[in-house]
């Protein structure tokens, strides 16, 4: 269906923008690291357009392929555009929803680096973190081992980590439910200290929280020192630091804390930094990212995670408080199917038949839909920034349903509202929705934060669980208990990381539209001292997902000419 | 102490040797991957150098120095060279022993890229293997979820996985013994079936062998899916082919099939391939990379891990064997000093001062331990080849001692003996060697095998004991039923990759020099049917290394002015 793409050079692409060979690692033709040197090396120039969209439902919205082609539309009309995404993650990739390349005639090429190793991040960011965790189930069999002669063997002083109160579990990119619970160290003696851990899928570690949140390389290792890998058994926080591991672990992620520079088919440049899973993790792209494509860009276009409750939320009370750096329009992608799937009147499963309700053109039900899309219209806005919808059209979308849309759209305070055709025609077909995006950006007011720094961790969470719409905040007596330590511990300053669906306002995946009446329970708040957020659990959320019974692997293959096959 | 290094482009060097940039895939102007499509792209024209060496010891041989500097003195006295030697493992460079650039003058570049990441092989290994794990795990799960009903919803056939009778473990790339036995699927219920697991290090994994032993992306593509993941209920081997994991896992990697690239500090190609620990994998360099570097240079040096015990008899028996790639020639690396600790004499520990008979001049105590020399020079001609034997000077070294080492081991049918200086003066000081390798490889005769394929598998543990001096072979109850049943699944015919201490020419650590009197007891026997060989493990060897009290870890940083430090 996309016309085949005529790449250029990597380094001709950045060139063009002003990069400079000098300032590329080359990792083949086609994909480059660019030097931290390009770093403050020019003032910035450019505005960022964050690109959010309504609660996500099975059929999809379109938000990577409305950022691919909303970068190509800004080059269609003639402004300097990057786009800014995040590495995929190899658990959706062979899981069931496939990689985050883009689509049709709006993605990233090529294809299959994208969505496999890239330049080695993930990886890199794998290994230092299970570096950490090996380090210190080491140094806790070595103290267990000598007793009271630790000390005076090694000469290092004992850290007395606490067997019951390790904070740090290990990860792995890949969606592996087998690994959630573990028990480690499994029969002692010189197999370590037995003992229950887990793994975390790695886009949800804290190193990837790191890695987008760092200002330079010394931030870098800054951030990985105050690490929190486990209490003493004293109550005590245990650094990276005091591991003595932030060193190494910095030097593991030396080449990561660069970008990585790709095209669409269109030629128009993507930069690639940090992870997904912005219901788990903050799941923006980089803070260095954004810096060097706003020296670069005239516009640089960026992606957050989910609807506007997970990523957008994240990207303002954490990226943005972190950084100051400023975004001037929100786009909200949504579909006519999304939004009717989001009536909550059907329950929908990936790949199987839509009813037809919601495949034909029905106006009552796309006006059901709609008003969770007036909700993300609102939650975006309450930030300060004028909000811009994409409708990512598909053929079967009725005139009717698009002009209901668009009205009731307005009528929100949407400052514009254009259809996106990036799948099917590029930037060509994204034109209209980039000067809607081009004329809402000079309008960019303050950011104006839910929660001030200085609001106790309580407030914070009352603060956001009230843009729900809920109308109870609950802790459980554990949740209860880690909030009165990390206040007592100091970090009562730092803003929220949400960890909750994504499939819901709320934090109960079943209630559909804009729920009310309704609580969100805390279960449990740990901080992320290096990433500078607390993670606070709302209900039951897996941080490390599961493959189905059909799962995507099943389809990727070699053909006979080694090409690779099946990968989306 | 080494000169700083004039390094060169990497498409300099291998346009120097024929290979235009066309065929370079670019990682950084540093280090690049050759394209497979130079295999057979021209006749073989070189002749292979095998070096391997003594029973190591903690004061360290000095065989990646060896064989790097051997490969600068071919340069040296006029001969086009290249080195082919493995991809260091994570686990040895932030354990203890440190990376495996070589050392001094004699040394790839840049080290850091070389030990960390390099082009991303071993994560691609590590990455595939954990998908196997995490697919089959997910299958057990779903297929004991669904019961019956399995095959109806999911158009599946049960595989009816024996949940006590899964053979393929995770791995990870880092000295980790926590790992080493855990329990996966703690609690049952979403997160999967509860059963016991364990990790491996990465060059343990069987992907690794095949990684090494393909002959090119189809072959390992057909290797890939031969592995057998599990039996079924009813004893029969599952393969990857089977669970549909195949194709994915070579997909990823498919990049790591191409060797990488690099230089040492005199402009020498060195080609980087496959994984070390020839005590627990097979620890040679590809296949591909061999072939490749043969048809480019007049002498290929490539290196087989620890001593020749290890890596030289698993390269005959196993790599020869299914490639036919032959050597010309079998260089030896000893150091006095190792000699001597090889006597058996001395408790010598890294770190811990020597005990002066070994620092100082000491002819008597050098005859002790040249037996073990002499063991490993009849061990390589037993093959059929020429053997040099390289000794790795130190300032220290007497005059007296060095004479008696070369009357030695010239009375043991060494076809020549020369010092090496290659640390200290790079290809200047290993010209002499250079020489006689060349002079030695002119007389290569056919390779005599230890056993022929259609040998029974005990013939063959029986062949390789019996080189060991061991006067007796047992299997333990378990061995002797996998044994049976390995025969009876037509598994008979391939060779055999054994698993043992390299710290002893026996099974048992703690037999130095030359043991006698003892025997050799095989605990398991397990196939690897993608890498062709059968994994035989002697005495308690552990698969997955662990961190010590003071790993080197500590020691490793960025600097102020954010340059690694501290990694060797």
């Amino acid at each position: 269906m996309a016309s085949k793409p005529s790449l250029q050079p990597i380094s001709d692409i950045a060139l063009r923008y002003g990069i400079s060979a000098e300032h590329l690692i080359s990792y083949g033709s086609d994909a480059a690291k660019v030097s931290l040197a390009l770093l403050n090396s020019r003032p910035t120039k450019g505005k960022l357009i964050l690109v959010s969209s309504i609660t996500p439902t099975p059929l999809g919205e379109g938000k990577t392929v409305t950022t691919i082609g909303l970068s190509q539309g800004l080059n269609a009309i003639g402004r300097d555009a990057i786009a800014c995404i995040r590495q995929p993650s190899l658990g959706p990739v062979f899981g069931v929803k496939g990689g985050a390349a883009g689509g049709g005639n709006s993605q990233v090429f090529p294809m299959e680096k994208l969505n496999l190793h890239l330049t080695g991040d993930i990886h890199a960011i794998t290994a230092a973190h299970n570096l950490a965790a090996a380090a210190l189930d080491a140094r806790l069999y070595h103290e267990q081992r000598l007793g009271d002669a630790f000390t005076e063997q090694t000469g290092l002083p004992r850290l007395n980590i606490d067997v019951n109160h390790i904070l740090w579990k290990r990860v792995v990119d890949h969606n592996d439910r087998a690994l959630r619970h573990i028990e480690v160290g499994v029969g002692g003696g010189v197999n370590g200290v037995e003992r229950s851990d887990g793994y975390d899928i790695t886009a949800a570690s804290e190193l990837m929280a790191i890695l987008a949140l760092s200002e330079n390389l010394q931030d870098m290792r800054q951030r990985i020192g105050r690490v929190i890998l486990a209490h003493n058994t004293q109550g005590m926080p245990i650094t990276a630091e005091a591991l003595e591991v932030a060193g190494a672990m910095t030097v593991l992620m030396k080449d990561a804390i660069q970008p990585t520079l790709m095209q669409t088919g269109e030629n128009t440049p993507v930069l690639i930094h940090a992870g997904p899973f912005a219901n788990i993790a903050h799941g923006n792209s980089s803070v260095i990212a954004d810096r060097i494509a706003l020296q670069f860009a005239d516009y640089v276009v960026t992606e957050a995670g989910f609807g506007s409750d997970m990523g957008m939320e994240k990207f303002f009370n954490i990226k943005y408080r972190q950084s100051g750096i400023k975004p001037s329009c929100v786009v909200l992608v949504a579909t006519l199917r999304s939004l009717k799937a989001n009536s909550g009147k059907y329950d929908i499963k990936p790949g199987q038949p839509l009813p037809p309700e919601i495949a034909e053109s029905n106006v009552e039900l796309l006006a059901l839909g709609c008003k969770n899309l007036g909700w993300h219209i609102n939650n975006a806005k309450r930030y300060g920034l004028p909000v811009v919808i994409a409708i990512n059209r598909f053929p079967t979308d009725s005139v009717q349903e698009l002009d209901y849309l668009r009205e009731f759209a307005l009528s929100c305070g949407a400052a514009g509202v254009e259809i996106s055709k990036a799948f099917a025609e590029g930037g060509q077909g994204t034109a209209e929705l980039a000067r809607a995006v081009v004329a809402a950006s000079q309008n960019a007011d303050d950011v104006n934060l839910l929660y001030p720094n200085e609001a106790s961790l309580r407030e914070k969470l009352q603060a956001l669980v009230n843009t729900y719409g809920a109308d109870d905040l609950n802790l459980t007596a554990q949740a209860e208990a880690e909030l009165a330590e990390l206040e007592k511990q100091g970090f009562g300053h730092l803003p929220l990381c949400i960890a909750k669906t994504p499939l819901s306002i709320s934090a109960d995946p079943s209630l559909k539209n804009v729920p009310t009446g309704f609580s969100v329970t805390i279960s449990s708040l740990r901080v992320s001292a290096g990433a500078g957020f607390i993670r606070a659990y709302a209900g039951n959320i897996m941080t490390m997902p599961g493959l189905g019974t059909l799962p995507a692997y099943r389809n990727i293959d070699i053909n006979d000419a080694g090409e690779t096959v099946g990968l989306s």
